[in-house]
């Protein structure tokens, strides 16, 4: 691929949006070719996807169909747009991707290490970001920044600590390409991390 | 279970729909507990996949994604409003199942066989119908009778091809659960013969 695959994870509220939209201005900035993305909702479908997801109240969705309909959206958020835009030469970059899946859906909702992995490769196709930044924070700060919440980020505590755990795990296991950010350091002061790590990795 | 898991299966346009109400008619009239339901879109959320499955005409929708949307729906289905009914005692008569994701996404897009065996086991988790009808008609008079077509009907006549050759290796597969019917009877003789096989089967 010609072009950066560069996606940002952690739990609710951890400054991940903050820092996608950042990044985006600085390389606009510096006329480089560039897309923002997220998941779920990344396409017009996906967001359709993000829809049920995360604002269903009617009928109860049972981990499994979640953990599916996740796929689904990043199937088709690769297909048609990730890709394309990395074979044009364009950094990506994505507010979640694989890593979220399998913090949410299996240290958070325990669903089987396999089945998420297996299901994360068939959907993904097996498209690794080049780097990703995790923006950890502890829950509770995630939890008093937060307002009008989603049906994710209601759900209790331990969900919310078994997710962030999952997370420095993924890290821990993924070194070479997950790099952890203190989140609950000032805005500027985690954007200019990230610009210098990019830099020092030849990506930027 | 208490009830009965009644599902029928067949290419566009077999007459599956019209089969499903008339069931459905005559179960209520005799005053059994009865609901009837589809796949995709038997619940609420269902019908959100649905829309997004047979009417999305901005992105690609992969074959993979395609699977992964239909799964979601099943398991959604399954838990929100197969189990509970058949655990009540009810008569579920359901328009699709596991069977036309088999017959569509390994016959027809040609997905892997156990991949799709093993979503469908996953999704379903593993509630096999108690019986299930195939109207088999062929491809010709499938699209004769189909006018506005959606995303999945607009395939080509191979493709339809295929999935109707894969139906009918479903049902000699599996001939303790799959009846096969003449789809090109007329509807009322084929009511009859559905009615008339379920007796025999001490179902209704």
């Amino acid at each position: 691929m010609k072009g950066y695959f560069i996606t940002f994870e952690g739990i609710e509220a951890c400054g991940k949006t903050t820092q996608v939209n950042l990044l985006y201005e600085y390389l606009i900035n510096n006329e480089k070719l560039a897309i923002k993305t997220r998941e779920p909702g990344g396409t017009d479908t996906g967001l359709e996807i993000r829809k049920i997801l995360l604002h269903t109240k009617d009928d109860y969705i049972p981990p499994i169909a979640e953990l599916l309909l996740y796929e689904a959206d990043r199937n088709i958020h690769i297909n048609n747009l990730i890709k394309p835009n990395l074979e044009k030469g364009y950094y990506v970059v994505s507010d979640r991707y694989t890593d979220s899946t399998l913090a949410y859906q299996h240290y958070g909702r325990g669903l089987d290490l396999d089945l998420v992995i297996s299901l994360n490769n068939l959907a993904s196709e097996k498209m690794k970001p080049d780097i990703t930044f995790l923006l950890d924070i502890p829950v509770e700060v995630s939890l008093r920044r937060l307002k009008d919440k989603d049906r994710i980020e209601n759900e209790n505590v331990d969900f919310h600590n078994r997710v962030r755990k999952g997370f420095l795990e993924i890290a821990e296991k993924n070194k070479d390409r997950v790099i952890i950010i203190d989140g609950s350091l000032e805005v500027e002061e985690i954007h200019k991390k990230i610009l210098q790590i990019l830099k020092e990795k030849n990506i930027i």
